[in-house]
């Protein structure tokens, strides 16, 4: 009898495995400098203070963090992240607040509760690949929009056409996905001037809007912008802004605990889908950050974070400087918060080809290709800066310039 | 201007609130005896040895925990989860295993790989209410199999019967779901010869068979029947079987830590699937449950909780046995093992208005309504015995009765 084949769903057919995880499992392999993950730096986690509030967790809260907890968050935590948000200025109440099981799990929703098949999304042109992979497991659609070239956010001009455009063909665009603070995979941070341009886009179009946030508090450089969500609050209070944080960027990612703000109708129809999707998010985890958080020490991480990775980034725009070959047609983001830049090529050389003679060379980054729904372009690279040590990231940008110098020869 | 209407999928639109998780709610209150939830008894919970087990993982593995891990899982737990497998009987490769933030979130995997909307999924006639509520928020169609007068499994003449017809009307069944050991919510446990007949019907009929065995080891008597999964390993080896497992009823919900075990190729769909929803389950909670796993402990957890679980369903069928009225249309099910019992009232009596009378008088329980895909039957309920203690569940049938007696009066 011959196995049986199974018969999948016509969306699981459209879904695609990311190279981003396929690239970490490199990094694994201890001679390879990979400015490939989005990974934090391990120096920057606070272990013995999470070590000392895990503790307290047990010897307060067992029964509770090891039990099924309700789905919306356990209420120690949900009330330190809406003391978190009044004290960064963004007043929110219980009602407009739901733990995710870390952002991606958000993401995963945005698409279940938005998309039909064929449905369509407003986002940049590239966008985190995360994004991207969940809106295609729905069979999503993703209308890219560039960046204008002062890298301030959209190209304002290109977003009406593109629109205009694909209302015209029946498009059914259902939200937009935007990542104003140093966004992933660019760097970009976006103007005061192009977010209220982008609200009020919304609000004409009568669109959702998502701002996801997980870099926000990583600015080292430069004014902090109001946040989309900010704006709308303060303003016309639509309640069509939806945020998303996550402790991946401020404290660990190994938490897998983010959260998402918005109007109380929006935050009970995600409260329904989530409850089918795991129950609740591990108690456990919420209430050791519930009890991490009541300790007062997080702003200093994350203080102490910008000075890790303003200095990281500092020495890779060196380097940078340094060893790669001086052309117009060479050029790369120098991003004021997150953990990227984005280097781009001439448009004769393609990144997703030299990611091999680059591994070759022991580095390793995410070809650009990969941050785009469709129609790629393949002279760029995401290239990491908070993982790797001083020295290695000498080393790597060394390695990646004689890859690129190789293949212009 | 008036606020934005989002607007949602036809997904969206289907998806429901879950009964127990607004019961849930209710079980907080301290006054009210709640036989509803699917709450583990927390005197289960080895706290210490959990937080011992916590503890080292912060001294030996603090980075890797904090940090991103692979889609697939941490590679101690994964070896930890195939010793433990191996130890039960079951000999499976690395390739075959997936850690899952816990078993609600392959539950919500399989819709999303296996149904398009108005794709059909046979189960039991009642089944898991979260299993439902899954299948329902991709808009798939459940086929409700009625169990057998001997409680051993599906009636297979029914099966044969309902599927037949469901085909005749061109409905496209994509996989079978059952919990055969000790069922959620009747307490079921399928005979061996039902598993083989099922396992050969999902062989002719060339189905997925799903098998979800939260409870599997927490029987307390009678003697252990092979898991389908064994039967179909040790037999054709179609691998058309997928084993749903979960460290909730063994260990602790708050761990939210499930695996699942399947042929190689499955596995790696589930994999694509798991990265757009949520990166990685947190690599902190895997590596506590493997140094967890490490100190050899669980078997000794898993024995205490057989012993106090069998003590609590024997003293709640005595209760039962005391104050229910003695009729031939009242009978409720003997469990060997798992956490519920299913009650049967006369079919005059609706358990859905029964409830609001049962918590006026402070008891509370799941109506078996909730338990149905479509057309319930509302004279059943679904009586937790794990969670309460002796004196709780004595005072609660206290009470329960009295709420039937007057119903019946």
């Amino acid at each position: 009898m011959a196995a049986i084949t199974p018969k999948y769903s016509i969306n699981a057919e459209s879904m695609k495995k990311s190279q981003i995880r396929e690239i970490l499992k490199l990094t694994q392999q201890p001679d390879i400098i990979s400015f490939g993950g989005g990974l934090p730096a391990p120096e920057t986690f606070p272990v013995e203070e999470l070590r000392a509030a895990s503790e307290r967790v047990f010897v307060k809260h067992a029964a509770r963090a090891l039990q099924y907890g309700t789905t919306e968050g356990d209420k120690a935590l949900r009330e330190a992240l809406l003391a978190y948000e009044a004290s960064h200025g963004v007043n929110a109440a219980p009602e407009n607040l739901l733990i995710t099981s870390a952002s991606q799990q958000a993401l995963d929703m945005l698409p279940k509760l938005f998309l039909d098949p064929g449905d369509w999304v407003i986002a940049g042109r590239p966008t985190y690949l995360g994004a991207i992979q969940a809106i295609q497991a729905y069979r999503g659609k993703i209308l890219g929009i560039p960046f204008g070239p002062e890298n301030d956010g959209f190209d304002m001009a290109e977003l009406e056409r593109r629109y205009t455009a694909a209302k015209k063909q029946g498009a059914k665009v259902k939200y937009i996905y935007v990542i104003p603070d140093f966004q992933n995979p660019t760097g970009i941070c976006w103007s005061i001037k192009k977010r209220k341009a982008l609200l009020e886009f919304s609000y004409r179009e009568e669109l959702i809007l998502v701002e996801d946030s997980p870099y926000r508090e990583i600015r080292f450089m430069g004014e902090s912008v109001p946040s989309i969500y900010q704006l709308d609050c303060e303003g016309a209070a639509q309640g069509n802004v939806i945020n998303l944080k996550t402790f991946s960027k401020i404290l660990a990612p190994g938490t897998r605990i983010g959260w998402m703000l918005a109007r109380p109708d929006i935050i009970d129809k995600f409260i329904t889908a989530k409850q089918s999707m795991d129950l609740c998010t591990s108690p456990f985890t919420q209430l050791w950050l519930a009890e991490y958080m009541a300790a007062g020490k997080l702003e200093e991480v994350v203080g102490r974070t910008r000075a890790i990775y303003q200095k990281k980034r500092g020495y890779m725009l060196e380097q940078l400087e340094r060893y790669m070959p001086a052309r117009d047609d060479i050029s790369w983001t120098k991003p004021e918060g997150g953990l990227f830049l984005w280097l781009t090529l001439p448009s004769s050389l393609n990144a997703d080809e030299l990611l091999f003679k680059a591994i070759e060379k022991k580095v390793a980054y995410v070809s650009g290709s990969a941050f785009y729904f469709d129609d790629p372009e393949y002279n760029s690279m995401r290239i990491n800066f908070s993982y790797s040590s001083l020295e290695q990231i000498g080393e790597g940008v060394k390695r990646l310039a004689s890859v690129i110098k190789e293949a212009l020869a």
